[in-house]
């Protein structure tokens, strides 16, 4: 998605070689007319698939979600990290290692919002090492509900997730896929600079 | 809000007569439709102010922000309640007592993202106690920016947020406020069912 990827080189921060910093748009302030884009080709991607319902997990997955839930009329349910005193039972949860964060969270939805009956779209802001990603599709499992694909703001394709969702028969459709983070400069794969 | 009011009434959840749930359209799972009326809805309430800058805290103010601030044309910042590795200097931080998770956060905004330049609304999902808001007030303080008022989905109007916000002379915009929950039953203050 070129908005998106000229919006990263504009604005993303190299860190280093495998972190990439865009807290000026999507992860700590957030650009509301480029979330709606984003959520514009989230629906166009999963147009045809019947899709139910959004899954995502807080924080910085909401936004793009919401977005891509208002275009395709769905609600979206939003994981939590951990357990409010409000939200205890009938839950399904699974567990999530953050690498960047150096720790492991528990994640949970309501059972009552996802059930048998519905087909998912699983969406979050990152993907990296796709351990969030597993923990929601975890949880989809869990519903016994249909998964239609994993949609991804920002992928780091030179990292293991990717390769694990889609390994497992996945679709995966991911705005801007980071080939390189090297020098700190940013390099997209060529198949999405063409779309 | 009309409209808001009645998804309360159909979907909300009264626990006790100070706990309200709507985990179905709000805080959890979440109706972008709605979303969407509400954040067209604080944009005219706030439509005459200048405001540059809408400050929430995550993560259920997000949802609503992100949607006043795609009318508006403003960007949306949210507050963190912890740091993270790839956050750590130059924070904005206030510290917010949560009664109904009895925890005390610190929350922290980067100050990239708000200056002395800014006017700023303030959002958030509920007002109880007001201390989420207020510690959104003391950061647009630090940042020496105005502020333009606070925007709130529900307000619960028997506690003792709004007494404390407008007595300090903020302008605080509630689409919904709620008055009491006894009984099991959710109650208005008229003014807002007229409006």
């Amino acid at each position: 998605m070129k908005q998106l990827q000229e919006k990263i080189l504009t604005e993303g921060k190299v860190l280093s070689e495998s972190v990439l910093k865009v807290d000026s748009f999507l992860n700590h302030q957030i650009d509301p007319a480029l979330m709606q884009a984003i959520g514009e080709e989230f629906a166009s991607r999963f147009a045809d698939e019947g899709i139910t319902k959004i899954l995502t997990i807080e924080s910085s997955g909401i936004a793009p979600a919401v977005m891509a839930g208002l275009v395709l009329g769905v609600p979206v349910v939003f994981a939590r990290k951990r357990k409010s005193l409000t939200l205890v039972d009938d839950l399904y949860t699974a567990s999530v290692h953050s690498f960047t964060k150096n720790e492991t969270n528990d994640i949970s939805v309501s059972k009552a919002f996802i059930g048998s009956e519905d087909v998912v779209l699983v969406m979050d802001d990152f993907l990296a090492n796709g351990q969030a990603a597993l923990g929601l599709v975890d949880i989809v499992e869990q519903a016994d509900a249909a998964l239609s694909g994993i949609g991804i703001v920002i992928e780091k394709g030179f990292q293991t997730g990717g390769n694990l969702l889609r390994g497992r028969g996945i679709r995966v459709e991911s705005l801007a896929i980071v080939s390189s983070l090297e020098h700190g400069k940013v390099e997209f794969l060529e198949e999405e600079m063409v779309r």
